[in-house]
């Protein structure tokens, strides 16, 4: 019978996207010839082109060819023989996102009044959010926690969204909120619970459906204050099962030095109680990333105006509020900081939200879960006894 | 306590990517103003863009507008407000994929001396393959199938791909070739029980490593003839768990009509016994894919040549194999289809092979395995009952 080579260890550590970019490169000069590449006669190399034997295997040592001695490996670079196009991977992606679309579910918290209807409809530049215009007796403050969600499908460029916005009318503004978080936990928990389900049938459907919350906007009250404890504790909580991105609500009751004042004692706040809010520190997945999140860390929570009308300024339509005193243009990073949390959740870390809430809050649901029910009954079934059976879920 | 929405049946069937684009767009004169868009006071179209409510839901009938009647909702595009930036979520994609690279497995089977590993070089423009230059000892044909993996990492233009091809030497060379075929298919199952494994564990990694093989490159010989009972036999099985890329080896030795007739008998002889290869009909996602995938079937199996050796002609170097009445220039599509073979593995289909291998022949692979281990004992676990008992593996 034959033998067969499985790629092992090293497979899962180059899998793992965690090593920098280029740290491959610079292995070359380790390179043996088992198999590995060798110039050919008239070597053309291709700029941008490399080629690494990352780790090589055989069957038996025939194949294994030593270098005779003194003959030195090449630099690890320019070692395609032309070009193979294995970038036009990146191009059939992208054809196979716009063919699918996406599905982007985000959360506003916050008690009533904090503008967070208007907030979304300005993010996605359009009545997203459940908001009637005029309040009327729907409006009322509802006695216990709701939850509502509407789904649009937005495209742009050929790019299609699925868009889940869910609404917490009537959290905070009860006389008495201890536990209003209580029905927004059960709701994020049982959309990881219904994904679970689906991915643990035999029969799966090929994709499964996204339900997920991806992010969480949370309300601050511009008190210019510190946070309250049911701020503190809803984020404490949330955050956990979460991406949590709080922001500063109705900044525009704010002055600049209050703002900033405001923020750094959130920020204070927020590191006493070891609260890690979206993006977190943890799950930086490389130097880069640290960089540019570090920059956005530093900036959170945004100090955000929301609008739904647009305005005339010298000649220009903008989304703003209008006020005695002048047009707040909410789309003007000088005004407020509303651009940074639509490029934090849209342009910039959309993809990165989803990966966290799949990667980190989903696994971290499917572990707790699956060892709930192992502690119950459950043993490995017959003929798939598992490498490990304390950490087998069949 | 809440009442909480879930989005349903029709969330599943959007996420299944078989709609055709625009197909959402159409949708528009069903519309009810149900927390939908609604325009703003100054609209803007934006080329390029549109709003749709796909489904929509309430807690409260409160939040359920009714349009008037006679105020016919909008045509369906320009419901947005200017612009998102949703596509950007194309781009944040791109940047993961090439901080993270991708694995890309392939195998390739056919008797000895038609040229497998001289073709894997040709395709990746590099020695990937296991072949010494010259045959030595090493190098005689094992007494039963050998199967044989190398792992590369190759780059270019900042995407690395971690290929690994597998060779399998002594495949048809014997006297009696009964059953050769069963340390491939071997080969084959024990990498999806690999990532089976993987994806059952409570704790998982990341990414789970894929050794799992995207495509197997089967060499008929180019007899001119039929296939023969071996060539059928082993398409006719590996077809049921791999993607099988049949190609008729050393097309050098046919001329135009032979190779012509030799193809036409291939392509009957396939359809004869009910063998499905690359790409496959059945997985055809739209009626773009059925379009270009036609094309390619009727052009399959590919007639190549492969060649490691680099020849002048006309002042430009090219790939080629030198023989007195000419160069066969391997990469010139007029001398040879080996340009269509290396469009279809990577430059078109890298990336639907993968996705075929993962959602197609795993999941066949994984249903059949736990169905086997559901037979045996395995009750659902406490507490994660399933939809349906039947169908669930906890």
């Amino acid at each position: 019978m034959a033998g067969t080579y499985v790629p092992g260890g090293e497979a899962a550590a180059w899998a793992g996207g965690r090593r920098r970019r280029g740290a491959l490169r610079q292995r070359g000069g380790q390179r043996r010839a088992c198999g590995g590449p060798r110039r050919f006669p008239h070597h053309r190399p291709v700029p941008g082109s490399s080629l690494e034997p990352q780790e090589s295997s055989m069957e038996a040592p025939a194949v294994l060819e030593e270098l005779p001695p003194g003959a030195a490996p090449g630099k690890g670079a320019h070692e395609l023989f032309g070009y193979v196009g294995i970038e036009a991977v990146l191009d059939q992606m992208r054809v196979k996102t716009m063919k699918t679309g996406f599905e982007f579910n985000i959360m506003v918290v916050g008690q009533s009044g904090l503008g967070k209807s208007t907030m979304v409809n300005t993010l996605f530049k359009s009545k997203v959010s459940r908001k009637a215009s005029q309040p009327g007796q729907e409006e009322r403050i509802p006695k216990t926690v709701q939850l509502q969600s509407v789904t649009h499908v937005i495209e742009e460029k050929g790019v299609k969204m699925k868009l889940t916005v869910t609404d917490t009318p009537g959290f905070g503004d009860q006389i008495n909120n201890e536990n209003c978080w209580d029905p927004i936990i059960k709701y994020i928990n049982e959309q990881y619970e219904r994904y679970l389900r689906e991915e643990i049938l035999i029969t799966r459907k090929r994709k499964i459906p996204d339900t997920r919350v991806h992010g969480c906007v949370y309300f601050v009250p511009p008190t210019g204050h510190w946070l309250r404890p049911l701020d503190l504790e809803f984020m404490r909580r949330l955050s956990k099962i979460v991406n949590v991105v709080p922001v500063i609500a109705k900044a525009d009751t704010l002055t600049l030095e209050e703002r900033a004042e405001f923020k750094q004692r959130i920020q204070q706040d927020l590191k006493a109680h070891a609260i890690s809010v979206y993006p977190q520190e943890d799950f930086d997945e490389d130097p880069d990333d640290r960089l540019l999140n570090n920059v956005i860390r530093e900036k959170i929570p945004f100090a955000v105006v929301g609008a739904d009308q647009e305005h005339q300024v010298n000649g220009r339509r903008v989304l703003g509020r209008k006020t005695k005193w002048g047009i707040i243009e909410v789309e003007n990073p000088t005004h407020c900081e509303f651009p940074m949390l639509r490029d934090l959740l849209i342009r910039s870390h959309l993809q990165d939200l989803k990966d966290i809430t799949h990667n980190v809050h989903y696994e971290s649901y499917r572990v707790r879960r699956l060892n709930e029910s192992n502690r119950v009954a459950l043993s490995p079934p017959n003929g798939l006894p598992g490498k490990d059976e304390d950490d087998s879920n069949l």
